[in-house]
């Protein structure tokens, strides 16, 4: 694939994510694109991301479909007017109002994880996106997820940024 | 205070776990303990545990509420016994089933978090345990979390670390 990833387009300001900032050399750096109306992100964790020896920490699962689904919404609203994610006429940025995750069966360590999106709802500053987590060589999904991503103004992202300077 | 964390009495193959395990050098090393009927986790997250410039990443929280969620359900279980948790005629160690999060304000980044849980609800392998995390000078909490935990008994984990060594 080679689209410009989801997050590769935001501006400095939103790109110290841990999970999916551009600048956070610390950070899992994740990419997100489409695939048809499906985001796709794949992500290999790292050693150290164990929750027995073997199996992926759950708590990285979820940071995965966190910044996924926020990522997701943001290519969304764009996608929805038709216009580039770099389009400087609009600003569209997420938070996560909420998470949830189901753990269907153990995640092996060591092989690449894809997780895929689909947005459900996009209603005013709310975007639903439900995702699904592969790992692989193994068939079924080994977790579903659920962001409910709420649209952040570019006042509030000056304002807390500011707020903290 | 001075109690034993919860995590302190896991047995070395559990403890390698990214955000609770001692073994595990490059994770968070969460430690839990009681305060009456209250589960209590201190944790200072990391200059890198980024969301926007000064404030933290939601997954790390997802991740701590994940983490004292199992860890309290392992503690009630040997609780409910009048038990201590190294008790070598039980073992109780749990795996996330789901987790959810809802966000209710910004995080800041560069104070302790307090992460505070009641177990709502134990039948069976399945314990519930309802969190709220607050920020060291924000009044109000700046998340609520629940974790559905289900027990794991011990042939599971042998058979899976076995499976993968």
């Amino acid at each position: 694939m080679t689209q410009q990833a989801f997050q590769d387009y935001y501006e400095d300001v939103t790109s110290y994510c841990y999970g999916c900032g551009r600048l956070n050399q610390a950070g899992l750096q994740i990419k997100t694109v489409w695939d048809g109306d499906e985001s796709v992100t794949v992500y290999r964790p790292k050693s150290q991301h164990i929750a027995i020896p073997g199996y992926v920490y759950g708590g990285l699962i979820a940071s995965l479909i966190d910044c996924h689904g926020t990522g997701t919404a943001a290519a969304a609203a764009y996608r929805q007017l038709g216009v580039p994610m770099d389009d400087p006429n609009y600003y569209f940025r997420y938070v996560t109002g909420s998470l949830h995750v189901d753990y269907l069966q153990p995640t092996p360590l060591g092989v690449d994880l894809t997780i895929r999106g689909e947005v459900v709802e996009i209603k005013g500053r709310k975007t639903v996106v439900r995702s699904v987590v592969y790992a692989e060589g193994v068939h079924e999904p080994t977790a579903r997820g659920e962001v409910v991503a709420i649209q952040m103004p570019r006042a509030w992202v000056e304002e807390m940024v500011a707020g903290n300077s």
